[in-house]
């Protein structure tokens, strides 16, 4: 094979027009002309609308749009137009209500563009995470529900198929938009849909998760028609092996006319023609030649990736540009091709809203805001995060022990190892979203004597359960688990709440479960895992800020210091402890209660006694607090059960969690079994707990004071259960 | 830029000589007599020392090995002799365990090349899901512990950090070894461990898994030290993003020299050159000059991929050479570089003995065998397995409802779907070692009006958890997951145990759970499942065969049809039933029992009842089976409470599954206050059982008919516990 020919398969692909199809003889002299790639930072250059941004003053087009089939008919002048609508719509309601504004933001030409192109709901398009979902919400007839956003009784802050049947899929979790995608369209095949049109937008960050991977790897295999827009807006900080962090950020946007023709029927055909005059040469340059139209892309677009895993990679382009974007979806929408298409999108987070654009997290999630100058409405200032509680303990753990590490799998500032990191750069370890890989890793430092606290949200360790179980537990290694966000999440709804992981960890053997009741006990708590080397340990706490010591101890007053202690001081394992006892010393056995707390209800289980006490003579209640699920106290649950006549256990979980696991050692034990104990187990019930206020959601769920002080009431035969203050 | 320049950087990395590094001048004039790209053909020719395999009569050179530095001194035709040696030494010995053989056999050579190379345990070397450590075990110290492999009180079938000091990760479930170098790496690193090699071996179907693509992602990123070793025999039926399978499987091995100077030092020096003279030119071309390089190789060779997240690639090479295996292996050792490098190595499963080489599944496991003609000792033959049992009932839906599709992840023989596969083979999708993926697309298929059962191992299934909740659960969708292996499972140990899915699914909102008591209720939950339109539904069965249902009639006598019906009848939702009343019909409560059983343990339940009633004259039974555990059948359970003194639940699952749902209900139905019914959940101990026979698994968790019977007597006050015959 002469180098000739090499060098021309080799540019084929970039070739900038398709009049050669009808000679191809002639291409070689076409190869000292290929065309150039772009410059590489043309990537900061899109196309730009909105570069001096003028809010409308009204949207009379947007008045319009009652659902996305009014969409159809718009031009593109129009769709600018109602884009510069939607985007300063999204901006006035985000502000009043707080929520996701830089993603959504940066998807509203794709937004319009997808309604415009598309018919949903019968065309399926799926928003991964979906926190970028505000634009579709209100295209998608939800636009007067806006300003219940996120609220108890509103509308979601994610995508939700009850709530809307243009939301294909619901999220809040990352990277399953890819594997949805391919289930529609499987589906839509095998049922003879007259359509299939299956649209997964994923983010550069979203597509890093493990089981995008495996969705690609599946849909390339099995050529499912469907489209992935992989919407880049390069705010992964973590380099991965997708175009934008792997090297290739920098890769230019085609331009309009090249990736129109990169999907168009001719260029394809095209390239159907170069692979079959590939048969003509010998069997080793035919697998040569085969891949050469794929990797050639790759090297001047940065879709090798996605060419390996059987998409046909088209782009980079500005996913802001309407005049280019949506004649290459309507091609796309058009074409007959069965096989998966990777679309790569360059956007900008928080586009068009000069505020956002400078803001170093391009304003992601927000509080309410002023629009005029985006400055956030910051709430009043109480105790500190217990987020923020426990990554200060760490980096004092951490400056006393070299071998204490900490991880996150991309939750750096949720899970408190922004501030970590701050101290440590070099022991802090993001490892993406990827929470599997994020406990595996621990387990193997933890084999050669580092000390790894994996910080995870609760509900996203579910991720990487089958690790916990498998390389963590088994191998009985020291790995300590954070899960914070455990509990009831408030405003983020049921895709976030943490309201299994006593359920799912409690039935592994070696591990050690606590969960602290207040600040000063989550310092405590991470000094006792710290010190905890023989087996893996989980300390989990729930969403939210500390109640602060000095009104604990005036409150309640029990052992308490008198601040927060500047460290904290590692508790024994598998103790609890009894945090009130009753000023009725000689009360009788008969008249007694015990409320065995297992994390922060603790409060509200003092506030229930404190009250109890009050409004009923006859009523000692004692409260203790379990510290320790696994191993449970049990010298502490069988003093508590021979000096009571009823235990009620409280904890911020569902069932098979703390309180199960009181009732089953009180099972074994036999100490049900003579009728002089009851006991009733309080958790959080079988039920998913809408968005909105936490206090709210715990009202509902039944676990606040007074809800625990009528439990009291009924099981000690009292009928009357007045109101707590 | 001239063509003829851009040609050559294409072709640089495939030169073969690095004598050109003194004249980088001259290089353009070695554009037209590139290295060819190897035959696509090669692979099946890989080199071959056991063509015609003569068993060593005798294996004088293993006899010397008592551990690997035993192995430091030997030259390469030592290394050949050891090779052979072993190889024979694991036939024979698998042949008179059973076990896993196939996959031992095509690392014979990199086994004893890596513990010549690498000094474990110092060197971690890790082998991903460690089916294939046999050679290992054998050359560390584990030789004469084989005869006991897999047998209770023996040596795992897998790696197992508590058995050896060699065993760098346990393993079972596949694709973590790449996590644990990682964390290895890193910790070897901060510790300032004075070496720092730590070499993940995986296959070509593990590293599919999403957690092996997190972990090149993060390696690559982070830029750690390691050796990943594809291991890529060409096994994996399933296409995929790996050179193995997606589309260039057929890539040739690499000559002997082309590959060692791919890793040899001035050979990387001279690439560094290459891309320091590409700052040269303009800014655009920098960045595609810059990747040329490293796509390259992978055009020639397939690891583009790899070279995408971040490694430094190297291969294909014939893992069966140890002329050129043992001196790569060497320089990756001896390089100072901290890139992590993925070392593409081509295996022969089953290699050097002719009966597994022609097998279709390489003899992957087998039985004991007679190893001069590979033929298999079969079992005597009972009843059909459950995962037959249950294929076969979903073929015979399938057939009525053409909406039904079976998924599978990467385990079609273990879960049925290769019966089902054959007769709908375009209804049945194995995505690989892909559950997350196989949740979340099932999800999808059942929004658009399909019945997808998803066929996952109950201990498989703790990967798709967070999919379950999110994807599944939340969303009310109805996906039909069926748990195969739940329970213990026998010879595969501690790691594949299906002890926890009634925990960790049993605290899910929305999820209907039901465990057939034998085939024939297997038969009909399937039937079940498959009614259920409205929620998400799992059935979760044992490993094993079915009981034959004329033993059940003759042993039992409940109503049970002649012989197992040719098709199942759906049984009411959320409803148990009695299958054994007490003979003493005038027996009074407080000798009356009731045995609540969940799944497969029901016949351990009828035996202790019957063996009960012919002891003790004055105990009643009841055994009832609760078919349900979401939603639990409550009328039963207080009709049992109500006219019995105690309730004993059975179970085959860790604490926090059936019993404390029962339990739970007990105590909020205020059913265990008086003191008149007593209650004992039986279920599996929070500990890990070794491999062994199932039987005996269950005899030491206390599962058998003898520990029913001993728990009954001891709740009813007998102190007399005689054996059960």
């Amino acid at each position: 094979m002469k180098l000739s020919t090499i060098a021309w398969l080799f540019f084929l692909p970039t070739l900038s027009s398709p009049f050669l199809l009808s000679s191809p003889s002639s291409l070689t002299s076409l190869a000292p002309a290929p065309t150039q790639p772009k410059s590489s930072k043309s990537s900061t250059t899109l196309h730009n609308d909105f570069s001096t941004p003028t809010p409308p003053p009204s949207t009379p087009l947007l008045d319009t749009i009652n659902d996305p089939s009014d969409l159809n008919g718009l031009t593109i002048p129009q769709l600018k137009q109602l884009s510069n609508e939607l985007r300063w719509d999204v901006i006035r309601s985000v502000s009043k209500t707080g929520g996701h504004l830089g993603s959504s933001l940066g998807v509203i030409e794709m937004t319009v563009a997808l309604h415009h192109v598309f018919d949903a709901p019968e065309d399926k398009i799926i928003w991964d995470v979906s926190h970028q979902c505000y634009p579709h919400k209100i295209l998608t007839g939800r636009r007067s529900g806006m300003p219940t956003l996120r609220q108890l009784g509103g509308i979601s802050g994610f995508c939700k198929m009850k709530e809307s049947p243009y939301d294909a899929m619901g999220a809040g979790h990352s990277s399953t938009s890819i594997s949805a995608a391919q289930g529609y369209s499987i589906a839509k095949q095998m049922l003879n849909k007259p359509r299939n049109n299956c649209i997964a937008v994923i983010g550069d960050g979203a597509i890093t998760g493990g089981m995008a991977y495996e969705a690609m790897n599946s849909a390339g295999y099995l050529k499912n028609r469907m489209i992935v827009i992989l919407n880049d807006n390069g705010q992964v900080s973590l380099p991965t092996g997708t175009p934008s962090a792997g090297g290739t950020g920098a890769a230019s946007s085609l331009s309009a006319t090249t990736s129109q023709i990169l999907v168009s029927k001719p260029f394809q055909d095209f390239r159907e023609v170069a692979k079959g005059l590939s048969g003509l040469f010998p069997e080793n340059i035919q697998e040569f030649n085969k891949k050469i139209d794929e990797y050639a892309r790759g090297i001047v677009s940065g879709g090798t990736l996605f060419e390996e895993l059987g998409f046909y990679y088209v782009g980079p382009l500005d996913g802001h540009d309407l005049d280019n974007f949506v004649p290459i979806l309507e091609k796309l929408r058009d074409s007959p091709s069965n096989k998966p298409v990777l679309l790569h999108v360059k956007t900008i987070k928080g586009k068009g809203y000069a505020p956002a654009e400078a803001a170093s997290d391009k304003m992601h999630g927000v509080a309410k805001f002023d629009v005029a100058t985006g400055v956030q409405f910051k709430g009043k200032k109480g105790p500190p995060s217990l987020t923020s509680i426990f990554a200060n303990e760490l980096v004092d753990v951490a400056t006393e022990d070299r071998t204490v590490v900490g991880i996150t799998a991309a939750m750096p500032g949720g899970t408190g190892m922004d501030i970590f990191g701050r101290r440590f750069p070099k022991r802090t370890f993001d490892v993406g979203i990827a929470e599997q890989h994020a406990v595996t890793m621990a387990s193997a430092m933890a084999a050669e004597g580092l000390k790894p606290f994996v910080c995870i949200y609760s509900t996203f360790m579910q991720r990487g359960y089958d690790q916990v179980v498998h390389d963590v537990a088994i191998q009985n290694l020291p790995v300590r688990m954070i899960l914070d966000r455990a509990g009831l999440v408030g405003n983020d709804g049921p895709t976030h709440h943490g309201a299994y992981d006593l359920s799912y960890l409690g039935c592994i053997p070696n591990l050690i479960i606590m969960a602290p009741s207040d600040e000063i006990e989550l310092k405590n708590m991470i000094r006792t895992a710290h010190g905890i080397d023989e087996s893996p340990s989980v300390v989990r706490y729930p969403r939210g800020t500390g109640y602060g010591v000095e009104k604990l101890k005036t409150l309640f007053g029990y052992d308490l210091p008198e601040g927060i202690p500047s460290e904290g001081t590692a508790v024994e394992v598998g103790k609890g402890r009894i945090v009130r006892t009753s000023s009725r010393s000689n009360a009788q056995r008969k008249d007694k209660v015990a409320i065995l707390s297992f994390g922060t209800r603790l409060h509200e289980s003092l506030l229930a006694a404190n009250d109890l006490e009050e409004v009923d003579s006859d009523i000692s209640v004692t409260v203790a607090d379990a510290r320790f699920m696994k191993p449970l106290d049990i010298d502490l649950v069988r003093s508590l059960a021979s000096s009571h006549s009823a235990i009620i256990t409280v904890e911020e979980n569902s069932r098979g969690g703390f309180g199960d696991a009181v009732l089953h050692f009180l099972s074994l034990d036999g100490l049900l079994d003579a009728g002089d104990l009851r006991f009733r187990p309080m958790n959080l019930p079988d039920a998913y707990f809408e968005a909105g206020p936490q206090y709210e959601q715990y009202e509902n769920a039944g676990l606040n004071a007074k809800h625990i002080k009528g439990t009291v009431m009924k099981l000690m035969g009292k009928t009357a259960v007045p109101q707590l203050a």
